[in-house]
């Protein structure tokens, strides 16, 4: 017999542009299962469920529930708590009281783990409860998954980004540095490469964080790529480090670190002011210049991958089925054929708090850009109608003034 | 008897999304005409008609030309040289040897100004030429002009990232500051105003070159909203100055200049990094985050107002049309009605080297918003079918929980 009982779904750690499809996919399965009573949604993540901060969203309207679908950040709000076993203990207490049988959790690998002692409380008390984490992350870097849920559409508003960077850096030439976001794992900025359709296209350089970054390294590249074009589209992970893992922003300046310890990467274009001055002085380039992405790369309105959309929901759709199956787990993307997917659960081990950074034949020899292979895997994931930009091919007229004036022009 | 010769067309200045649709306007209308024996573009704008650099545009598909028509920045490239007379002559010089009896030049103000010199030379040799000023600034501070070409695609740009970071904001709470592009003009800043639906959208605050910044101000305003919603956007122009008109960004760090004096403002993260840091330090609020939209403003792949693309192509059109019909100026656009649009051709002197601010009606009293007459006359101009986000609107649940246990939750 199936359990029955209310739903809770909550939204965990930094915003992507279809986390809503996973919420809107979970929310309107459950709404055709008549053993689902109630369906709550915690307010700011785990925060909402130890304070009972529950909307009812039993009663939203399936209208307005399409609209979030389409709208980017977290439409539950969300939070940047990673609960400890106690945190978990009181999340079970209010889950317990509430009658709640299903849970859902979307989020990283961080939400997976908390998914997971959740779990583990309720055997112990032996109260019966699913719990499915629903993976999310622009970093692309949960384990199991063929790729994450708003990779594909953060991936495209970085692409689509570099697209109009290259014409940019074309018609005023020098060096460009686009700053992109990730930690520990340098798909994102990879990503950048698909920006590329003629043979000159930017970026010229890619640096990613699985990389051990060295400034003469960096300087050396550059000034090849300018020696050759006249200019250099450089794409830059926040996150890359030195040979010990440690950050080189933190090597450049004094930075704020959160409650785990992690150094603040985003919100700040510090990384990139100083990368321009090393340019700039190192290699006395004039016009060396620095966009920080920053989170316009994560919940920009309107820049969404049709395949990653579609995804997500499916996510959100499947957690729901598996977990009104009785099963506790991950959901993953697998990818089959070229291009499909399949979705499978796994155990939330598999998931919980473990990091996925890109594979090494991702990346040339020097490490400072991306293989075939890497392209070919994410180009479908930032979906169709890319803009394809044009570039004239007239040929050029002859420069009869500086003939007849003895090339005195 | 109309002119018989050559056109020469060239793009200067900072690239927009739409600055080719001006020019694919100018040069599919050429086409057409019997009268223009060649059309010649010419490579990074004066820079390429002093060095003879001239594309053979009479020998470029008219498909690639379309497709041109939809890429951002100048697919002629462009250049910041603003030249003084003796450049204009030599201009000039190399114009007559070709014959050019048509001349085209897209930019801004400076743009103006050096048709304006140009067509000068041409009068005092008596030699026949049309000359015509086609306007282009994502700055929107044209002069004659009810706006100009690049704006309103900068300015959608501008308040999908906004309606994006209003999320973000809301998903995870805290300052939020975007610098936005805009050295004298505050009219992309104030465009942001744009991405409210919602009664507590940001931005909160609005900041623009216009009225003079003071940091104190800056402070107490945000402190208000904090207090008030538990988070705060706020929108500045890189541009904010004092009260003698010196660039806030200037007084916080040493800056590099341009040839014309000018401080380089974008392509750095530097003014949002030092307002932060006054906002941690003086308020004590934690989560205080900031993005430079930088050059994707001007450049992006694949955002566009569908007004400012079809205004853009026709001005480019207007002025060839103007041009063929022997008449020399600077086309502008004048609003009529709610909304539609004529192009008139007006003296280049009226254009030329001028400089046009947000009017006073168009901010709030204490200098720290816009009007409702600013968003009548902004909205319009980003074009139809911006993203709508949603808000969940589903009632909360009752805390029975933290009622049963004594709100000893």
């Amino acid at each position: 017999m199936k359990l029955r009982g209310k739903m809770l779904i909550a939204q965990g750690g930094g915003p992507t542009a279809v986390i809503n499809q996973s919420f809107v996919g979970a929310v309107l399965e459950a709404k055709k299962n008549p053993n689902i009573t109630e369906i709550y949604g915690a307010i700011h993540g785990v925060e909402g469920i130890v304070n009972e901060d529950f909307i009812d969203l039993t009663l939203e309207t399936e209208d307005n529930l399409k609209l979030l679908a389409q709208t980017p950040a977290s439409a539950l709000l969300s939070t940047r708590v990673k609960p400890d076993r106690a945190y978990c203990e009181k999340m079970f207490e209010v889950m317990r009281h509430h009658d709640v049988r299903y849970f859902f959790y979307i989020g990283g690998n961080d939400s997976s783990d908390t998914v997971r002692i959740v779990k583990e409380f309720a055997v112990d008390e032996d109260y019966d409860l699913v719990a499915v984490h629903i993976p999310k992350t622009i970093d692309n870097d949960l384990m199991e998954n063929d790729h994450t849920p708003g990779f594909g559409s953060a991936a495209r508003f970085v692409v689509q980004a570099m697209m109009g960077v290259n014409q940019d850096n074309r018609a005023l030439a020098g060096v460009y540095i686009g700053i992109i976001m990730g930690r520990h794992a340098g798909f994102l900025t990879a990503a950048s490469a698909l920006a590329r359709i003629y043979e000159d296209d930017g970026p010229h350089l890619i640096y990613c964080p699985e990389i051990p970054f060295h400034v003469d390294q960096f300087l050396s590249d550059i000034k090849r790529v300018y020696d050759k074009h006249g200019r250099c589209i450089v794409a830059v992970s926040e996150g890359i480090s030195d040979e010990k893992g440690e950050p080189i922003i933190a090597q450049l300046m004094d930075c704020e670190r959160d409650e785990h310890g992690n150094i603040q990467l985003s919100g700040t274009g510090a990384l990139g002011d100083e990368l321009v001055a090393e340019v700039k002085e190192k290699l006395g380039i004039n016009r060396v210049r620095c966009d920080t992405f920053g989170y316009l790369q994560r919940s920009f309105a309107g820049i969404v991958s049709d395949s990653d959309a579609i995804e997500a929901r499916e996510v959100g759709e499947m957690a729901a089925k598996y977990a009104f199956d009785g099963r506790t787990g991950s959901v993953t993307i697998k990818r089959v054929g070229d291009y499909a997917v399949e979705y499978e659960l796994v155990d939330l081990s598999m998931v919980a708090a473990k990091t996925k950074v890109m594979a090494n034949n991702f990346f040339n020899k020097d490490g400072n850009d991306v293989t075939k292979v890497f392209i070919d895997y994410c180009r479908p994931l930032v979906g169709t109608g890319l803009p394809h930009p044009g570039r004239l091919r007239a040929p050029m007229v002859e420069k009869s003034y500086q003939k007849k004036f003895n090339n005195k022009a």
